[in-house]
């Protein structure tokens, strides 16, 4: 079948989306539309690439929108923005922002993939020349080019999540001293109170300057348009750089001004076929909201899997076929130096805000057989539901060993397992690998056995 | 409420049951037999204190009998061999082995876990001095004496299943050669062999001198009974000492005197609560056969994870809880010097004589993003039954993370999920730690297309 797949955006969705399009009816003509100069890279590897672990830029960014084209038969229009969509027409309009000249596509099916936006700071100094956020490949060359060419010595990271971390690292790693701000006591708001004292001991242990509670209130910048130091409502900060770490939203602003709906967090919502309200336009990416499997309940969590994920299923259904995303119990994991940190499923006070009736439980356990090299401690901080006994979510962190291990939790609470169930998993043993009671089956012993006191 | 319970058998799943009786029933009097001097000792272990991994004697045999006295209130005899149950009597006859003196016992309820013993050779020459197994800690401390004494530098390992694999990289640590002969083509046999192939270039990379379809006929001994050379029907192997590791059997010539039903691999046969045929008598561990979840029939798997839990469930029944095992996929792992290798659920000849029809696929995978330091090929080799799509089983194989995810490809065994199920699951993805498709997704989609291509 003949027909016309546009898709707008060339991230992670994007070209899943495209691809798989293609792949379901090659007859399409598929364009993929993308803004910004590179197309389908490594954006999770860019503080690895900051911090020198990824050395090579090819590693990152593997396809090239003209391999792109070649490999999957999928044209790729970088450097044009999509400014509106027509849908009583299905046309879309696109900017070309090289030639400034606009165009319009007609399209059978459209595909918005268009991902996320930086939160905006209203902060005097906000546009410095050594201001930096981390939001595309573009803006880590950019960081990286900054670093080897300055040699800063100083940053100050605002924002103490996930990227904040994963940058932390890196710039430890370049030698540079890292002043970390963050609004709340500890790093890594959303975690478990216990995972993110962890976290912040992990921190200050190699020398990062965590500072709780800051507001950034001014960039003082000189002459030449350059920062020198962060001002916050209680303290100032000198530096040679300052890095934006403080979250994203999503871009949909060209979905809601076509009356496509967006739910509570503003990303888009469509249902398991990642369809939206409007005739034959799908979505997908971080640009969505996500139907949060435990709760029932859409959050915004924007992550590469969840557009992947979508982004195929989008591109075979515009192209014809028929396949779901059934949501996410949300799996995430950060290295914060030597200690691995994951969380599946919800926290305690989401549970709270969604009514349940809850146990928490702490477990402090051995990787591998208490006295074998390469032992480590790994803590596990998990809720169960009083009523259901159902696992609700975990927070892992420790040594090696632990971020895998939150897969297990995870397919649990995927499955809907009670922690009785949990309890009774076969699970391996062996010395160099796992103790002989696995810290998950310690774990859902000690739920359990809490759960039972209480009835 | 006051009972005696009496538990024979001291090393897993012995201890493991008295412990749980007595804290369920405080005052029960719970006698335990054990024919050996050591008690509650990590038999798994063994090899890796041989090797010099665990240097510790105390590390392997944390809980002498005065401190499984001491600690948990049970009565630890020592040196005490069952000989006969009355069952009729209710009484078990005990021979004290140091003073070769018979006594009876009276029970309300005995636990059998009288473990395994080591098949036996039938073959001349099999009782000489430098001849070894490795189915105890004396045997264990017996090996690494004469090692550390005799200084020897050349071994014969008679049989290449997971504990010869193990012992293979212990002697190579002590800097021993290895002949390693095995009666089949390839070393561990009962996995796939597109892992056995692997296992045996590791073994080749790491200097042991496999040698395959060998049938040992003869121990040649000195007049000092001291074996310097072992014949099969192809060749000869001169020698400085001979392990052997041709596997184990239930021991339960005990149970079965006493009209205890025993299944097909001669092991005792129990139900889901532990309880035998016979009124009030339990049994524990390696003299048991084990219920396989995935094709419902009885196997013979004595790994120390089911003895463990059985214990602990046939103690809490013995002393009136009531609580259930409910068998096992088969969850195991070796480590063979550099690569981790697992097994869960059943392999492809088990499939067939089971009558499923399935499909295998081999996917190699990155453990994590690609040309990220310390990312490790992941090997999986799986099948899934083409009528109900559920995964079967599965081999791993590679580097470092490849056992620990076998343990969610096990979970998904037991969950009974289809291929289609699991290639939906959420799992994480960070780039130090996995790839954005993880190996368990890349497997799920390939036995997806597979199954579909064929339907």
């Amino acid at each position: 079948m003949k027909q016309t797949i546009l898709v707008v955006g060339g991230l992670a969705a994007g070209p899943s989306a495209a691809s798989k399009a293609k792949r379901i009816n090659p007859d399409a003509e598929v364009i993929l539309f993308e803004q910004g100069e590179h197309v389908s890279y490594g954006i999770c590897e860019v503080p690895y690439y900051i911090g020198g672990t990824v050395t090579e830029f090819d590693d990152l960014n593997p396809l090239d929108p003209a391999a792109l084209e070649r490999s999957r038969g999928i044209k790729v229009k970088v450097g044009h923005s999509a400014e509106q969509i027509l849908s009583t027409k299905k046309k879309l309009v696109v900017r070309d922002l090289n030639r400034d000249k606009l165009a319009e596509f007609t399209y059978d099916k459209l595909i918005l993939a268009v991902g996320s936006i930086s939160r905006q700071m209203t902060v005097e100094g906000k546009d410095a020349k050594n201001i930096f956020r981390v939001k595309s490949l573009a803006d880590g060359i950019a960081i990286k080019k900054f670093i080897d060419e300055k040699r800063p010595t100083r940053c100050v990271i605002v924002g103490g999540g996930y990227v904040g971390m994963e940058l932390c690292e890196a710039l430890v790693e370049r030698g540079i001293n890292v002043v970390l701000l963050h609004t709340d006591d500890y790093p890594m708001t959303g975690l478990e109170h216990e995972t993110r004292k962890a976290v912040h001991s992990e921190l200050v242990k190699n020398g990062v300057n965590f500072k709780q509670r800051q507001n950034v209130t001014r960039f003082v910048s000189d002459a030449d348009n350059t920062i020198h130091s962060v001002v916050t409502e209680t303290g100032s900060f000198e530096c040679d750089f300052v890095i934006l770490a403080v979250g994203v939203k999503p871009n949909s602003d060209l979905a809601s001004k076509a009356r496509i709906h967006l739910g509570q967090h503003h990303g888009i919502l469509t249902d398991e076929r990642q369809s939206t309200n409007i005739d034959s336009i799908f979505a997908a990416g971080d640009c969505c909201e996500v139907k949060n499997m435990i709760t029932g309940k859409w959050l915004y969590i924007p992550l590469a899997t969840y557009a992947s994920r979508q982004g195929r299923v989008a591109g075979e259904n515009a192209a014809g076929g028929r396949a779901v995303f059934k949501g996410a119990i949300r799996s995430i994991a950060v290295k914060v130096f030597g200690l691995e940190v994951a969380q599946v499923g919800i926290s305690s006070s989401e549970a709270q805000e969604n009514g349940f009736d809850f146990i928490k439980v702490q477990v402090t356990t051995d990787s591998k057989v208490a006295y074998f090299p390469g032992n480590a401690k790994i803590d596990i901080v998990a809720i169960a539901d009083k009523r259901s006994h159902r696992l609700l979510g975990a927070n892992i962190f420790g040594g090696p060993g632990s971020v895998l291990r939150a897969d297990v939790l995870g397919l649990a609470m995927q499955q809907k397992m009670t922690v009785e169930e949990l309890s009774q998993i076969d699970l391996i043993y062996s010395p160099p690998f796992s103790p002989l009671w696995d810290p998950v089956l310690i774990l859902a012993n000690q739920l359990k056995g809490k759960l039972s006191a209480r009835s």
